[in-house]
């Protein structure tokens, strides 16, 4: 049976929100067990309200706690109890197929590639959330800590997206496109300069969809599926979404209470502008996976709810179950380098 | 007097727009004069119905036209009787003292540079436009088409930056950021790495108030009057909280017109939301300015109204009236190199 470790200790409102999203989670789907990674007499007194199916969950003891703020590495070589070691050490020997955390990002991320490993070939394990566009969900490819990337590194990066936006997302022919300041071929910097005839190639083999070059302003229009970018640009994008929607949302908000009128008006409009911000909510996806590692390790939000702790288990479900990593190693060429490059920008 | 040379044949609604943003501009403030360049007959023809002061408005004759979609550089090199080559010419030889155009971008970037110049010390002129905060205007420095810039690029673009928020903005002590990844002083790539301690160190000195990196999610909440970074990421910001913003708004706006309870809501809300829209639009800044060149250019939206073209206009006159180009002279070290970069990325 596939289990699959969860970090009980992550995220703000831990280790409740994250036990009662794995209980959910259970419930809702068969086919999976799950291990509770962290201190288990809080845990335990999580699950003391809860009806489980005690069968299908387990516990796993870490007596330590990454913190937001630690410096991921040195976190991941000392904290060797926390439950991020824990639950990477449960993956990398097999005792779970993925690992779930919503706890320190730049910690998953070091201790994903650090412990579990980069699948062979595999150049650069990118973070790739899926972010909301008017036309669905795109996967944003790379957002993680290792910047400065080379044209190859993004060459992969479409590979992996595409697979992930087909097979999980269920997108027939993902169309691939690469973050630029302008639709021409011949625009942008050094690396998109390079990696534009890469990807085009592999558009003309048949290997991805490439639709060519996006421009930032038609990236929540929907005018890709797999928006391919370097990781420092990928961070401000997935940053920005997150700042000018909750903004825009406050400014909005401070106009509608100026006014008795508009007051009124806001009363009513409640339900919808809540469902359409729902609709547009970067964090509703639930994790991002850490593509290309040997097993999967997926990041949820700091700030996850319990809905949001069970789609990422559900999503980890998904991906075991179709194979990704086999997929994704199939995909990338063996000549792949394997220096870490771990350490750049945690 | 001063004289500002304006681009009547850029824009979408060029030359009605353009042709009414200056008589607007004219008649609003005194101490200067408009040269309008282009096709004169077209421009006579607008000018027929307006009322305006004959001896502060003149015509330059342009008979071209650079389309948006031309190879910048060689659209300047090869339409030498287009506006924005004239145009470019009188404030080369001081018969204007700043040219405002809504044409193509490129070709106002390029032109600037090779046509008018960078000013003595000056690496690299940046673009500049203002974006909306929640707590007002921040400069997002650079726009421009010169990516991969090196760290002393950086810097001098914190110098300039602080000296337009403090001398056209009215904000005393501006608050300048580099953007980065995360907080700390450590992170970020290769470029941040290096420009955060050349920052840092100008901050100490007191020649501007450096107050750290910057995360994209908290520019739109206003924690920093100057933004700093390469153009690829500044195009990137720029383009995507046009875009955000945008698709948001016509999420909000399908989902009040989905129930006939919220469509009422949304008829009161409206003037409201007009207003929040209007403090929180990209364009409502009328002008980017590109800054370090011997005098004054200013980029105005493709999408330009009259009002943005008057507002582009007084804020050359603000511009040369505070004698900005002196001040970032003496404010850059003089020993800047002056190669030609403005072949990249265009």
């Amino acid at each position: 049976m596939i289990n699959i470790a969860v970090d009980a200790m992550g995220g703000d409102d831990a280790p409740g929100v994250v036990v009662r999203g794995a209980v959910n989670a259970l419930e809702s789907r068969n086919g999976f067990s799950i291990t509770l990674v962290g201190k288990k007499e809080l845990i335990e007194e999580e699950l003391s309200g809860e009806t489980y199916l005690k069968e299908r969950l387990s516990i796993a003891e870490a007596s330590e706690v990454i913190e937001m703020a630690e410096p991921p590495v040195a976190a991941i070589r000392h904290k060797k109890d926390s439950s991020i070691v824990v639950g990477l050490n449960l993956v990398k020997h097999n005792e779970a197929d993925a690992f779930v955390s919503a706890g320190s990002t730049g910690a998953v991320l070091a201790g994903g590639q650090l412990i579990v490993g980069k699948e062979k070939g595999v150049k650069r394990a990118p973070l790739a959330p899926l972010i909301p566009t008017e036309r669905g969900a795109a996967l944003l490819i790379d957002c993680g800590a290792n910047v400065d990337a080379r044209a190859d590194h993004l060459l992969q990066f479409a590979y992996m997206g595409s697979i992930y936006m087909r097979d999980i997302c269920g997108v027939e022919k993902p169309r691939v496109a690469i973050v630029n300041i302008g639709a021409e071929e011949e625009k942008g910097n050094a690396l998109v300069k390079e990696a534009y005839p890469m990807l085009k190639e592999a558009g003309e083999k048949g290997d991805i969809y490439f639709v060519g070059s996006i421009e930032a302003r038609d990236i929540p229009k929907g005018e890709a599926d797999v928006v391919v970018c370097e990781a420092f640009v990928g961070n401000v994008i997935l940053k920005l979404y997150e700042g000018v929607s909750s903004t825009l949302l406050d400014v909005v908000k401070t106009s509608i209470m100026s006014t008795a009128r508009s007051k009124i008006g806001g009363a009513l409009i409640k339900p919808a502008l809540k469902d359409a911000m729902k609709r547009f909510d970067v964090s509703s996806y639930g994790g991002a996976p850490l593509l290309g590692l040997k097993n999967l390790v997926v990041k949820g939000h700091g700030s996850s709810t319990e809905v949001e702790i069970k789609n990422a288990i559900l999503q980890c479900f998904s991906f075991i179950q179709k194979d990704i990593t086999s997929k994704i190693r199939e995909s990338i060429s063996p000549e792949g380098d394997r220096e870490g490059d771990i350490t750049n920008g945690i």
